[in-house]
């Protein structure tokens, strides 16, 4: 029975400087975050890309790690073969075992601080609720979604990402370093208490459900025919009703929400989605009630 | 005697979207933005770059219209041809022969709507000074910095540089498409009247004159060692006094403005100068009398 080995990572994406940033200079300075006596190791997701501040350099390194492409002796991309190195490892079968995996991600949305869980996995939701009543993380919940797959979290038993913004990328920015540290230490202390079986779990979360994505309106060539409106910029986690604002035209037409259901939009104008087809991401918020399931699935991982 | 044919370019660097954007959407319904009947010709400087959304393929284009680069037929860098290509599409001595070259570009730094100047030619200033009256723009003089020399707008004998921001790049941006579209418009209305003997020029004209760039504090491997200290993030045009921080270190560290005199910092954390080892720029706020050669000078480039 040994407490469980983590993972972080930073600079999965090349051009999301910050966290990779804060990494480097933890290193040179390992005082420079309270580790709590918890196991952990810490990566660099893609050095390759980051050299280039590029997000990666032959396919996204976080659309990687499908089960497809890894067992793909054949298939020799850059990063599928980086994911492959890093699995083997820091993978839960790897050389150090890991059993979370937290990744660091920055974007150009004003997602301020929050979670990106994928699926419904029981131990990802009890911690993301822990973090959520300790600091108020909003947590996005990716699922249904066929048209992505291969998140690197999802090779580990338990992981999330946490996502910061707004930064444009290649950039470095106090503030987005600080949240970036503060999400790191806030993370390693809620470890470190479930490890010491001190962790009150929270009654209640609430949850931003992925429905759907929405692309820019394009023309018949496949240009980009109107931009994000300026009411919705900056505005994630705002809740839109029918005939909200989605986005304007050059001369002044504005395309609008059409549907019956409040839906709250995220990762509104990243620009890494553009060619992705992604304008913004509607979900629904909801409460949850946190089940004991959760908790089981947490302390199985911490106490095997 | 003939009115000048004025040169908009866009996309000089290729990962500034906004005004190439507009430029389409322009081209697509000429009666997007009105030219007042003036003459004016627009192009998209680096359209490879554009496509992949890259700053430049081989070397800055608008550092690339050096006499001895455009000269040396040895030169083969893409932005280096497409330099000559410009000049000989729509060049003073060119197809279409351009007297004026305005030239779009967008930063990362809180920048807002500004004006660049290159040199004190007297027909910039002369044209600056009626924007500013007009709209407020605020004028950065960029001179004496032998580590930048062959900026576009200098092969014509009037140009200057739009600046607005902060936008990250590769990023659409609704405001910034509109500041775009007035800088462009309140630029169109001045020439126009300059053109029908109309103008009354200003009394006074505030120039933000350079004075010296500042490096980012680095390690002695030249990794970026402390970054923008959070007080100066954004706060272009804000004067600093001797003692203001400049950057801040993990560890809590400031580094700090040494100087008798109060200068106005600008281009802060602009993504694309980390590469030329330029943190910010220091200007020194000057209030200049409008000089009656700068009036010459400009209607000797619209009545010739």
């Amino acid at each position: 029975m040994a407490n469980p080995q983590i993972l972080f990572i930073a600079g999965t994406h090349g051009n999301e400087m910050n966290a990779p940033w804060l990494f480097n200079q933890w290193i040179k300075n390992p005082d420079l975050i309270n580790v709590n006596d918890l196991d952990i190791f810490k990566v660099i997701g893609n050095p390759k890309a980051l050299k280039d501040c590029k997000r990666y350099l032959d396919f996204d390194l976080n659309r990687s790690f499908r089960k497809e492409f890894l067992n793909d002796e054949k298939m020799k991309f850059y990063e599928v073969e980086r994911a492959r190195e890093i699995l083997s490892k820091f993978g839960p079968k790897g050389l150090n075992k890991c059993q979370i995996a937290i990744d660091l991600h920055s974007t150009t949305s004003a997602m301020g601080s929050c979670i990106v869980v994928y699926g419904r996995r029981p131990a990802d939701l009890a911690i993301a609720s822990l973090l959520q009543a300790r600091i108020g993380f909003p947590i996005y919940l990716h699922e249904g979604d066929d048209n992505q797959k291969g998140f690197l979290v999802e090779s580990w038993p338990c992981g999330f990402v946490i996502e910061i913004g707004p930064v444009p990328q290649g950039l470095l920015n106090a503030q987005v370093i600080n949240q970036n540290r503060l999400a790191l230490e806030i993370s390693l202390q809620e470890f470190a208490k479930l490890g010491a079986k001190k962790t009150t779990f929270p009654k209640k979360v609430a949850i931003h459900r992925h429905i759907k994505s929405i692309d820019f309106p394009r023309s018949p060539f496949g240009e980009i025919d109107a931009v994000v409106h300026p009411l919705r910029q900056c505005s994630d986690w705002n809740p839109i009703e029918n005939g909200a604002p989605l986005f304007i035209k050059a001369d002044g037409t504005i395309i609008r929400y059409e549907g019956k259901e409040k839906l709250v939009p995220v990762f509104i104008n990243e620009a890494a989605y553009a060619e992705k087809n992604i304008a913004m991401s509607l979900t629904k918020r909801e409460v949850w009630d946190f089940s004991k399931d959760w908790e089981i699935a947490i302390n199985e991982i911490f106490f095997r």
